[in-house]
């Protein structure tokens, strides 16, 4: 994909792209005696995410969690209280930013890109994710699913937050170490780029991501590389 | 929910309620060395078939399948090409029906219930999968999601099939081994029978199905224990 003039908005995915909730995952693996519960888990509360939003209906990401972390519990012979539940997705709101986030974020914002999270948590939820990470001052926007009634990577949600950003679909590149959410934005018409932590794949049955990077700093490298979309920049006109 | 009425047609999910696709499973398990990836590799299944429906896509349940194994493939670092992924998916085809399955269908079927299957798979898969079972003899219709373009438990799905059989939801039960798929059938307006398999549980979050039994043989035993909806059999009114 065209990368020679560069996205106007960024807009960063947060949990698993910004934050590592990896202390969460091992916590659902040892409450479930299963080192590989937390994957399932994570796994099984994003289906059950759109399952509510094909339904017509909405939860707050951290009742879904809870939820899908009951049902995993029962197949496991233990019980769990939604309250023990809520708990552990309570752990969610400390996760720490992965170690190169914080600079590849600075960078990209002396380079002039206007940036914004976009998630699937509540908006309560990820202001005291991105306050705690210290990544707020970074972004114009807090944005959530929960403005829209529907989850990640329901279409609407990418057209509402480029909306909100008073910019279109094309104009804006999301950014997501998920190859669901890279999927979406791409089929809503924005740009894609593709963060590869350990995990996480592209989905093959979707568009290839403009950007297909390993982390943060990597994607800051090639993002201040591209031209900026000044009417000088263009390819052909004269400086 | 009221079951002093019973439902006019039966609607069959066929994957793991009809059919044990237990042997998939462990193939998925043995390919990516690990037990525990074959469910973890249904979810993600499950999960992708909805990222596509929510952005306006539609792929066939094989294809989205083979792209999930090999997203978890590449996760265990092993190359896995779309023709072997593919064969993994076809072994869906040749899976048995549960032990009670056939003696459930034959007295709801003597009971004079409407039957039809409906289910993620593809049209042609679902043929095939219920032909190779014996269960195709027993269904008025097999109901393919592809019909729609859209996978369960998008609530069109369900609309569909009702107008497919001539009834309103609320006519229908639908009968499933999931729970997303219990909760998606109940929104969109239908009486529900959750099957309690192995490995399966009800989403906390959405409304308690009619009925919940262990197996077909105890939904065959409760439903022919219901009054038909005839005008004579009316509480209330003279035989």
């Amino acid at each position: 994909m065209d990368l020679n003039t560069r996205p106007t908005v960024l807009l960063f995915d947060v949990n698993e792209t910004l934050l590592d909730v990896g202390a969460v995952k091992r916590q659902v693996g040892d409450l479930l005696q299963e080192p590989g519960a937390g994957t399932l888990w994570f796994t099984t509360m994003l289906h059950y995410s759109l399952v509510l939003t094909v339904s017509g209906q909405y939860a707050g990401f951290p009742e879904i969690g809870a939820a899908a972390l009951r049902m995993l519990a029962r197949n496991a012979d233990l019980g769990l209280s939604q309250q023990d539940a809520l708990a552990v997705m309570a752990g969610m709101r400390t996760a720490a930013a992965h170690p190169e986030v914080i600079p590849a974020l600075e960078r990209l914002q002396r380079a002039g890109f206007r940036m914004a999270s976009l998630t699937n948590s509540t908006q309560a939820g990820a202001e005291a994710q991105l306050a705690h990470a210290g990544l707020d001052r970074f972004f114009e926007r807090q944005l959530s699913v929960q403005g829209t009634g529907k989850f990640k990577p329901h279409r609407d949600v990418y057209l509402w937050a480029a909306d909100e950003m008073g910019v279109q679909p094309s104009e804006c590149m999301l950014v997501a170490a998920h190859g669901w959410d890279v999927a979406g934005a791409a089929w809503a018409g924005m740009r894609t780029a593709f963060v590869a932590r350990e995990g996480q794949q592209k989905f093959p049955l979707a568009p290839e991501p403009a950007l297909d990077v390993p982390d943060l700093a990597a994607l800051a490298t090639r993002l201040t590389a591209t031209q900026a979309p000044s009417p000088q920049a263009r390819p052909g006109t004269a400086p």
